[in-house]
């Protein structure tokens, strides 16, 4: 077990467009980055709205109880139809709300959420190899590294480096 | 080195639209049988022309002297910009032109292809376990099988089987 102080404050919700803004705030800055997602760091609002909120089959809020957004999800297919039971999700945690588990309680909904939607599995693939807090949080979540990309992702400081394909089985 | 008694008489040309019928002629069946693309048995055929055209950033067509089509395959960048120097690419052979050395043709065009596109690495997301002629024939071509999906695929006959993720640096 590992402590997780706020988790219980947590409510993971269905995303309102009246949340867009607050989405925006944390997932702006990550992008901007470039360190983590492949979505070009010069993304507009706009795009990055399509790609979070309408391409996805779905996308959550994490918010506490004074309702501030500090975390954010979305659930898609990975493939077309004969690929379609496995899901793909993204996740986004405020910068100023990390280490507090909310990435956690996010990834264990996301899971719940993908076997009720009737996903039998979940894949991440293009997990940067250099964004170890990710690595590890997936691999404690059930996670497997079943392959490496070599120099899959360009990294806007460290140049070309590896990324990892990650997947589960939710139902065997 | 293996035989291949007509790759001398191929072309492989831009796709262009006055070929699409016979271009559709060939990837239908294969669609329609749902053993090794994951694109829905039912697709149509303006869908068809959506994913195997449209999306891509390059379609092309193999024929030979007559200039009857009997293979073709697309192009596409595998990810959004930080992972745009990775491509993606789908290739199919007309049934009753298997065997003669076209797709090896068709892989090693567009690899050339790739690289002069800017691509440094390609990448299939999705070989499924049981088409073992395409895995054996993109090993032979320097794809190495990067991991494994367990279950990736829903196989009309075969129920639920692996997939590959198979990859490639063109570029070092």
């Amino acid at each position: 077990m590992f402590y997780e102080p706020e988790q219980s404050m947590i409510k993971i919700r269905p995303f309102a467009e009246e949340n867009w803004a607050a989405t925006w705030r944390i997932i702006e800055p990550v992008f901007r980055a470039g360190e983590t997602y492949a979505f070009g760091p010069d993304i507009t609002e706009e795009e990055a709205h399509k790609v979070w909120v309408e391409v996805p089959s779905a996308t959550f809020t994490a918010a506490d109880e004074a309702n501030n957004v500090l975390g954010t999800y979305f659930i898609k297919p990975n493939q077309p139809a004969l690929g379609a039971h496995v899901c793909n999700c993204g996740y986004i945690v405020a910068e100023n709300a990390r280490s507090k588990g909310i990435a956690s309680e996010m990834c264990k909904h996301s899971q719940r959420e993908a076997v009720s939607r009737g996903f039998r599995a979940m894949q991440y693939n293009l997990v940067v190899s250099t964004n170890k807090v990710a690595v590890r949080l997936w691999k404690r979540h059930g996670f497997e590294v079943i392959g490496t990309l070599p120099k899959a992702f360009r990294h806007p400081q460290l140049g070309f480096v590896d990324a990892f394909v990650m997947y589960k089985q939710l139902v065997t």
